[in-house]
C-alpha cells in the first residue's frame, strides 16, 4: 500500500536567482504483518497521509539534490524509522520546467514547461537487502522520415503487410536503466555529463548527415541499449520499450494522384510495441 | 513484442435480433531467438500486422463466445501455428455496451455504453507450460457515505491525520482473479450465475439496510477477496487494488457555519492505494 | 473571469438513509470596469477563491434541490450581492452516482458511479436582463447496428465513399435545451416525469421490435429535436451535437474470408460531427 | 457539420534533407438548405469523407506553405467548388516536431516532439463575406516564482483569501489573434520575424535580470496583449485566456518546521481563469 502522485514544487533560492524542482512522488510500503487486512488491526499501519508528510518534510529539509538522491533518502528514512516496514519503493518523476531565456539571457525566476521526455527514477529496498536504484526517461516521441524498413519477415496465409525498405519510423520511447546497488554516484553528472539522453537520440537517428538504416524497431531498440551500455559505465541493465506509431501512405490512385510518400496518416490504434532488457554479463551473472 | 489495443466489434445476428461484442485486444509474443534485435535478421519475426490479422480472423471464424474463450483461442493459435513462439499472452477487455430498453422492452439492435466497471481477461502460456487464465473487472467506482473509519493507526511526529470513525469511503476498484490452469469452464456462467460482480459490490457495501463498518481500506479489500473465494469455487487467487479518493470535510468555521459532514471536497491527488493478493492454500502451495 | 471545476459532494441525510449529489461547478463573472486589466487596480475584483467559498456556502445552506435551482441560486446571489457584477454565468454538472441495489433492495448509503450520460445545466444573467436557464445531457454514447444508411449524397471527383443502406450508426450525443426565461419550473419533474433522456434514446433507436431507418446522422439529430419539442412543452430551443464514430467493415478477401459485416473496426479519427439547433417558432420570433 | 481531427503528415524533401509538417485539421460547413435534417434528402450533402479527401488532396497538391495559407486554401476550395456551401470554417493545429540536432549539427531526417505550446490557426468565410484569418498558440505552460501578488481586492464575509505580495504565478496560456480580412501576409514571417511567441514570454516574465511585478493575472493578460499589439502591426485583435494553477505553501507548523515558501503544492482543481479580448480602436470601430 502507499501514496501515489504526491505532487509538489521545491523552490530553491540563491540570492535573486531561483531554481525549481517540481516532482510527483509515489511511495509504497509492505509491512511485517497483514493484521490490518485480516483483523482490521491498524496498530502498525503508517497512514498514507503520514507518508505524504514525510515526503514533504524530507524535501523541505534536504531539498532535491538529484531525483535519485531524493528517492534514496525516502527509502532510507522508512527503513531506519519504522521497524514494521519490510519493503519500500519510491518512484519520482520530474515536471519538465526549463528556465526561460530572453535573447539568450537566462531569466532569474521564469520557467516554461517543455515536455520532450520525462525524467524519472526509482529506488527500492527489502529489509536486509541492497538499496537498488533505477533511472529513466519516458514519453520521448521521436521520428525518422527515412532510413527505416522492415523486410524478410516470417510470412504465412495471414500476412498482408508488404515488405518496405523506406518507411517512416516513429515511436514513443520508455527507457529505464539500473545502476545496481546504490553507491556514491553523482547522478546528475551521469545524466548531464555522460549525456544518456543524447545517446538515445543518437542511437535512434544515426549520423546527422545521413542517418543509419534501421531494419526493424527491434534493431533500433538494441542500438539504443548497446550505445548506452558502452558509453555509461555505471549502467548495469537497460530496458527499452518502443511503442510505434505507424504512418500509412494514403492511396490516392482513385483520386487521380500519385502519392510518393508525401501525405501519410498516423495509425494510432492498434499500435505495435517491442520491449527488450539488456544487461552486462557480469551483472546478470551475479 | 506485440500489438496493443486491437479494437473491433463482432456483430452476431439471430434473425432480426443483434448481439454486439466490442473488444480491445493486446497480444504479446516472445520468440526462440533474439536475432532480430542482435543481427537485424527478421526471418522469424511475425509482424504485428499479422498478429492483428490473426486476431480479426479468429473473431470472424469463432466469434467471441466469452472473452476468456477468445483469449484462449488466440493463445492456442499462436502456440500451435508458430514453432518460434515460446511465450504468448493475450489481454481482452470489453466495451460495456448494454442493450437499450424502451418501457422495459429490449431493443433488437440498439445499445448504450454504460461504463460502470470494465470486464477483462488474460490468458498466457509458455511453451510446454500450462495455459493460465485470469479474469477481472476494473474502473469500478464505488462510494459509502458512512460505516467507514480509520483509527488506532501508528503515530509519530509526522502524523497529522486525526482518527475518524465516520468518514466517506470512496475508491476505484481493480480486481483480477486466476482460474488456474485452463479447464472446461463455462466462463460466462461463472460471471453471470456466480455473480462475481455482485459479490464485490456486496462485500464493499454490506447489508442494504445498515451496511457494515469498515475499519480501513485494507479490511474492505480483504472482505472482497474472502467473499469471492468463498462463493466462487473456480477462483484460485484474487488480487484487489483499491485506489481511494479521500473526501475532505470543508472547514466553514471562518465562514460562520458549522459543516456537519454535509459539504465535502474530493482530494484527487495524492491518492492512497492498497493492494492485496489472496489465494487458496492448496493452490498457493502447489 | 471565474473559477472552474469547483468539485464537491453535498451529503443529505434522512434518518439513516443518505442522498448524495456530487457536482462540478464553473462560475464566471464580468465586472462594470476593466481597471484591474488596465491599471492593476483590484478594488472591485472578487477573488476566484471567494467565488469558490460562495458556491460551497450556498450548497451548505440551500442544498442542491435540483442542478438548475442551484445554478439559479448562484446567479441570483452574485447579482444581488455585488453591484460591480454586470454578467454572471454558472455551469453545473453532476457526477453520475447511483444508489446500489442488492437483490433489488436499495442500499441506504452505498453508491456506484454509472457514467452513461452526464446531466448538466447552465444559468446566466446580464444585469437588468432575464435569467436564462439551460439544461442538457452529454457524453451519451449510443449505437444502432442496422436501420441506418447514407445514400443519394452529393458526388464529385473527390468522392470515394460508397453508398450504403445498412451500416452501423454510432455516436456520442451532446444535447442542450433552453427553458427560456426562468420561471417556477419543477426541473426534476421535467427531467424525470417527462423523461427527456428516454425521448432521446427512443428517437435515436426507434421502436424496440424493428427500429426506424435513419437516412443520415442529420435526420437522426432532427428526430431527437422534434420528439423532445413535442413531448416537453417547457423546452423552447434544443441544440444537438452528434459526433459519430464510423465502423469500417474489415475487408477479408485477401485473408480468404467473406466478412458479412461481422467484424468491424471503429475509426476514431477523423470523426464526423453534425450540429443543429431547433426552436419553437414563437420563441425564436420573440 | 463537418470532419474533425483529420490528422496527417506532409513530408517535403529537398535532396536528402526532409521537412515534416504534421497537422490536425477540422473543417465545418453550413449549407444553403436544411433538407437533409428535415426531409432526409442528402442530395446537397458533401460527405465528411469527401471533406477529408479534399483536405488530403490539397495537402498533396499545394503542400503546407504555412498553417494559415493551408487553412485559407481549404476555405477557398469549398467556397469556389460548392455553390451549396454558405459558410466554411477550417481549424489547423500543428504537431510540434522539431529537427534533432547532434552536437549542434541539424539532422537531415530525424525529429523530436517538443510540445511547449501548440501553434494553430483558423480561417472562416461566409458566402459574399470576407475571408477572416486567426492564429494562435495554446497549451503554453509558464511559471514565475516571484514578482507576483494579489492585493487590495474586494472583501466581504465570504473572503478567506489572504493578501499576498510574493506568490508563484503559474498558468496555461491560450492566445488567439485576428489578422482581420485575409491579405497577402507572409504568415511565417510574422510568426518567426516578429516573434509573437517571444513577445508573450517576455510580457509574462519581464526583464531577465529582475522580472516585473504582476499585481494580478488580469494585469499579466493585459501586458501580453499590449506588447503583441504594439510589436506586431498585422494583429488587429488579441484574445488571451490564462488558466492559473495555484501553488499552496504547505503549512509545516504542526510538523515542527518553518516553510519559507520552499515546499508548495499545486492546486489543480478548482482553477481560476481570466479571459480578455483587446483590439485596435480603428478595427473595433469598423
Amino acid at each position: 500500500y502507499g501514496k501515489n502522485t504526491i505532487k509538489f514544487l521545491r523552490l530553491h533560492r540563491e540570492g535573486k536567482k531561483h531554481f525549481v524542482k517540481e516532482v510527483e512522488v509515489c511511495t509504497h510500503l509492505r509491512l511485517t504483518s497483514a493484521q490490518e487486512y485480516l483483523d482490521g488491526n491498524n496498530s502498525l499501519v503508517i497512514p498514507t497521509d503520514t507518508i505524504k508528510n514525510i515526503v514533504l518534510v524530507l524535501a523541505k529539509k534536504n531539498g532535491i539534490p538529484t531525483l535519485e538522491q531524493f528517492a534514496i533518502d525516502i527509502c532510507k528514512h522508512f527503513m531506519t524509522t519504522f521497524s514494521q516496514v519490510v519493503y519500500v519503493k519510491t518512484y519520482v518523476q520530474e515536471v519538465p520546467w526549463q528556465r526561460l531565456h530572453e535573447n539568450g539571457v537566462p531569466h532569474i525566476h521564469s520557467f516554461i514547461c517543455v515536455p520532450d521526455g520525462i525524467r524519472f527514477c526509482e529506488a527500492e529496498q527489502c529489509r536486509n537487502g541492497p538499496l537498488l536504484v533505477f533511472a529513466g526517461i519516458k514519453d520521448l516521441k521521436l521520428m525518422k522520415t527515412t532510413q527505416s524498413g522492415f523486410e524478410g519477415f516470417y510470412k504465412n496465409e495471414h500476412t498482408t503487410l508488404p515488405e518496405r525498405n523506406d518507411r517512416i519510423l516513429c515511436g514513443e520511447l520508455f527507457c529505464k536503466w539500473s545502476y545496481g546497488e546504490c553507491r556514491n554516484f553523482d547522478f546528475d553528472c551521469i545524466w548531464y555529463t555522460n549525456k544518456i539522453r543524447e545517446c538515445i537520440l543518437e542511437a535512434f537517428s544515426g549520423p546527422p548527415d545521413c542517418g543509419e538504416y534501421s531494419p526493424s524497431y527491434q534493431k533500433t531498440v538494441n542500438r539504443i541499449q548497446m550505445l548506452v551500455l558502452s558509453k555509461v559505465s555505471q549502467v548495469q541493465v537497460i530496458e527499452v520499450i518502443l511503442n510505434n506509431i505507424f504512418y500509412d501512405v494514403v492511396d490516392m490512385k482513385n483520386l487521380g494522384l500519385t502519392n510518393d510518400k508525401e501525405v501519410l496518416v498516423p495509425v494510432e490504434t492498434p499500435y505495435g510495441s517491442c520491449t527488450c532488457t539488456l544487461g552486462r554479463k557480469k551483472f546478470l551473472e551475479a
